[in-house]
């Protein structure tokens, strides 16, 4: 296979995931189709293992190992849903995982890297870089490093929520999805260019963190300053090398939403739909909701995932 | 048909139900079974249109009317699940709805009730009694009195949780069903001993309301002060006549739970599922996840709706 994201490697992807990852279900609100002026599909990562879409990359991704890198192991650098991803596919392949985490990260989501049975190595994200610590640990003890989502089977992971959309809701004509570093569009457009070509995909970020909606702008990956965003999953500073080549490309657009929109996105969850939705996961529905894009026909919404802190939680739907 | 509750009339309500209610999906966790020892199915009734499975009923029950009590209209008193989902239901079919709400009751729910279409008729609570004031309306002007559980068109519209059941998993051998006014466990029960007579239905009332479990010990309706409970969906005071009669008859028995494990089960939901679910909701969750019922085979839990203010929410989920 030659190394770019192909819809082979995408439809590779969803040939191991099966009986492995779930197949999300797809939700529909007559409120929300009201609220929206057109039919709205909802794509429920947040019903996917682990608690968000990071799962099926990870799965993928370490499902092409060799057999030697599967027998010394992999690293990865991650306080959320990259990690806990990596941790479980690495569990069910019988493969030892390292995950580096900033010391101060978040109790729960550290137990839940844990819980999978990852060996958790912290840093001190004020003198250290993680992917310093992660790539001296892979060198050190001959680990393969897991990226974020710089990576073609990581990408082609991610992709295989756009086969499942086109299987789900064939009729669409847009898909809205997140953008960090920009695995999860790139894979999903490039499933979506391929199984169903009449439809756009348009990309979402926070106006806070959108890196790569200047870098479309600008016609090369920009830098921005670390983005002060309620959306921890989308906190890049700059899009990555190999997804950015994708997504510029592929994406039709790319939008901005305020930190204000994505509370409301996620209230709505929470009171019309009865789902939890973390901040990154509400990013494209608050595109919708806000108007940020104009939804003219039937309209597939990406939710990434529902890992949140009870009192995050808490504050954003009772505020 | 007979004035009583048999498969056939829960039959004919799942026929009247196609493409108005939702079928709601039944959902699993590989933790949740960890956990409870057994493998679990989770019907979601809080994706029911409203929120809760009080649709079903409220619907079959609007749909049976003559053309003259039609045209006449219905009166239902309710601060909550039943006044929305007799709202919904009446605009559906065309039909005019006052519904007796609590002149201290939550704005949010008003909201919705009135949302739905629903004239309001606030009653003062601390002066006057609910069905008092909705037999003077429903006297006065002619209307029909929609019971919110004492009614065999409301048990079998909620039965159809249970027909859903036998096709979505049909090896349980035992379903959890909450008990308030009984309807729904009348409904399920019928339904579940039609359809898998094999399985076992058992109610799950909070330990606080307990009139239910109670009668069940001593043969016959017990009358029990005003419960208190977080589980405001289960605060009967005393079984239904009609209910009771079936419910003695097909529930293999009543268990009760603790506050806090109906708490527990609410920030399981959270945490794990993603999914927003009320505390009348979680109480038979809470009855497998606490040990009250111990699951050996495969079992069937009906949560039946998540209807929760957002500051009521946070506070369970973060405490």
């Amino acid at each position: 296979m030659t190394d770019e994201l192909t819809m082979e490697r995408v439809l590779g992807a969803a040939a191991r995931l099966v009986g492995v990852a779930r197949r999300t279900p797809v939700l529909t609100s007559a409120t929300l189709d009201l609220r929206c002026g057109a039919p709205i599909v909802l794509k429920a990562e947040l019903f996917q293992r682990t608690g968000s879409f990071k799962f099926r990359g990870a799965y993928n991704r370490l499902s092409v190992l060799d057999p030697a890198q599967r027998a010394a192991g992999v690293v990865a650098f991650s306080s959320g849903n990259h990690g806990a991803a990596v941790a479980l596919a690495a569990r069910l392949l019988r493969i030892s995982a390292v995950v580096v985490v900033p010391a101060n990260g978040s109790r729960a989501k550290l137990a839940a890297i844990e819980g999978y049975g990852a060996e958790l190595r912290r840093y001190d994200p004020a003198t250290e870089s993680r992917e310093e610590v992660a790539a001296a640990i892979a060198a050190d003890r001959g680990l393969t490093l897991i990226r974020p989502f710089d990576d073609y089977d990581v990408m082609a992971g991610q992709g295989t929520i756009g086969v499942e959309l086109a299987d789900q809701a064939p009729d669409v004509e847009l898909v809205l999805v997140p953008v960090g570093g920009g695995g999860l569009a790139a894979g999903v457009s490039t499933a979506i260019t391929g199984l169903m070509p009449g439809a756009a995909v348009i990309g979402v970020e926070p106006a806070a963190a959108s890196d790569t909606a200047q870098s479309m702008r600008a016609g090369h990956r920009v830098t921005i300053p670390e983005p002060d965003t309620i959306a921890d999953g989308l906190r890049a500073t700059e899009p990555g090398e190999k997804t950015f080549a994708v997504n510029s490309r592929l994406l039709k657009d790319v939008v901005t939403v305020t930190e204000d929109a994505v509370v409301d996105a996620m209230r709505f969850c929470f009171e019309r739909l009865k789902i939890v939705v973390e901040p990154s996961g509400a990013v494209p529905l608050a595109a919708v909701l806000s108007g940020a894009v104009g939804a003219a026909g039937r309209t597939a919404v990406v939710l990434l995932g529902g890992n949140i802190a009870p009192a995050d939680f808490a504050a954003y739907v009772a505020r």
